[in-house]
């Protein structure tokens, strides 16, 4: 596949992320409720990829809509949204693709037939613009990194979290591409592990160097000065804090103890100025995650366990949001927010 | 069994924590070597622990000794203490237990049977003592804990970890004895889970409630405030730090950030004054522990891994330190330490 999704006349084609780095199989989908059953599966994950399969979703429901009105099409769009809106509630892509689509759709001028056409190609849209911010992040995050520089990061903000090339991973790529000799340190990012098996994954594939770490570890090789900066994705940008994998606000911390810059990279898509983070649901998901690794239990039954997907991280800990537009800095993030919807 | 390590007339037996808690099996070893394979494998795990394990691996070297002078013995004993050093570098105990026993062989007036004797007696005089500091630390350890409290926890500090009762989860079981109102927080502690596996065991079985969380989790339910102070064990305590399980670091910044007390519970054969921190040598375990979980594949062969056993934590980020002797606050480290040979 050229990229994580693609559509293809009807059917949204994907790489079943629960397989990797083991096996590569490639997941087609006809139907909103497949697109929706592998959103909370994790089969598809990482907040740009779930907006762009959102849209997709939603762009599959059009195609294989009966409709004979423009009414009737929207409201089977909206139908399909709610399923979808039900799988996962932190990360805001999926949100902002189908509020994307059914808002254009709302005020879209021509026939039943012109509609099923604009959503699918809206979705492609979508997907097309996801690709472009991640080169735009790429190229202005990695001005931020110099030759000899260790980057650490958490969970998958790669190719495999987004269209193409990726954010965190994005930036990194971008470096390596312009000759920088960097080098990375991957959390495992347990429960799910989606740093031990997807970002080690897509950097061995690129050839860059790549250390892999338990989440505990991120500590000690602070405190051995091992590492310059991190560099992580976002599930949700909100207007006091980064919304992001589980442990990114553990590893925030522990920059901030030790001087060491923490960057987010996201795409537009991802900012929420609508929301503070105490008025964001962190999705809780079953205990399984954390009592098993894979399939394997690893701890007794009968005790109670937590597993929240994601953490809040307050900007106060955040040195620099990269994001299509460029760089912004600590000190500018009232000026970018007041400017964000203008 | 009653305790997690026994002498029983030639043969020592302890609990494999490596099938824990699946299944509850009793290990018999009959000599120096077997001991020293156990350690290695981690079925023998726990810094108070290993130490009582190696006296007993003296005791079985002494017992099963042919030796026709004393010499000849102190000879056999030095070489079986060569090879238990060779097991495990960084906690402490081990050491520790080993050398006093070799002194006071040295030292000791009876004859070749009579030494042999000595040699078992003091190995058991080694768990014993450890028995009882165990119940010392529980008991000035619980004058921290309160009504109420929630007690975060990493790796196991518990019975299976010394001879008895424990250190950390031994200041948690007294409090409990007490009547004390309480709930634990376990990290699962990666990569080999001791906290999962083995602290949410002994807890369970205690009828204490345990949460049990990922590594990473640590930050977030801090941040939530769902924690009221840290108690862990060490493996070593030299001057300026407290070596202990991975992870550790992680948490002791942590709770420094959000005014959390940051306990470690150890006994007095943990604590070693004649190093600094950056003199002691952090055991670096091979890449398999964390490029599996168990014996299962969770990233893609032929890329980089570390796997730093402990981590040092400044004395800065150390609350108080709880011993046989008392609770020592951080103000008081230096008396302590001036009197501790004395």
């Amino acid at each position: 596949m050229r990229r994580t999704i693609e559509w293809r006349n009807g059917t949204v084609a994907t790489i079943d992320q629960t397989k990797l780095p083991h096996e590569t199989v490639v997941l087609e989908m006809r139907s909103c409720n497949e697109v929706a059953d592998a959103i909370k599966t994790m089969k598809i994950r990482g907040a740009p990829l779930l907006g762009v399969a959102a849209a997709f979703a939603l762009a599959l429901t059009a195609y294989n809509s009966k409709a004979k009105s423009k009414e009737e099409l929207i409201k089977e769009l909206e139908k399909s949204a709610e399923t979808l809106k039900r799988t996962r509630p932190t990360a805001v892509n999926l949100f902002w693709a189908m509020d994307r689509i059914l808002a254009k759709s709302k005020n879209f001028f021509g026939d039943t037939k012109e509609l099923i056409a604009f959503v699918v190609d809206e979705a492609q849209k979508i997907a097309d613009e996801d690709a472009a911010a991640n080169r735009l992040i790429g190229k202005y995050g990695a001005e931020l990194i110099h030759d000899g520089d260790v980057i650490l990061t958490h969970c998958n903000a790669g190719a495999l979290a987004t269209v193409e090339y990726g954010t965190a991973l994005g930036v990194i790529r971008a470096a390596w591409e312009q000759g920088k000799k960097i080098k990375v340190i991957a959390t495992e990012t347990r429960p799910k592990l989606q740093g031990a098996r997807l970002t080690t994954y897509e950097l061995k594939k690129e050839g860059i160097p790549v250390t892999l770490i338990t989440d505990g570890m991120v500590g000690y090789v602070m405190y051995k000065r091992l590492v310059s900066m991190v560099v992580v994705g976002a599930d949700r940008i909100v207007t006091d804090a980064v919304i992001n994998k589980i442990g990114t606000f553990t590893i925030a911390v522990l920059a901030k103890e030790h001087n060491i810059p923490f960057y987010v990279a996201a795409p537009k898509s991802t900012f929420d100025f609508s929301r503070k983070s105490d008025e964001v649901v962190i999705e809780e998901r079953k205990p399984e995650e954390v009592t098993h690794a894979g399939s394997y239990r690893i701890a007794p039954e009968g005790i109670n366990v937590l597993n929240p997907a994601f953490d809040i991280t307050p900007f106060d800990y955040v040195t620099a949001i990269v994001c299509e537009d460029g760089v912004w800095h600590k000190k500018d993030f009232g000026k970018f927010k007041a400017n964000f919807y203008k």
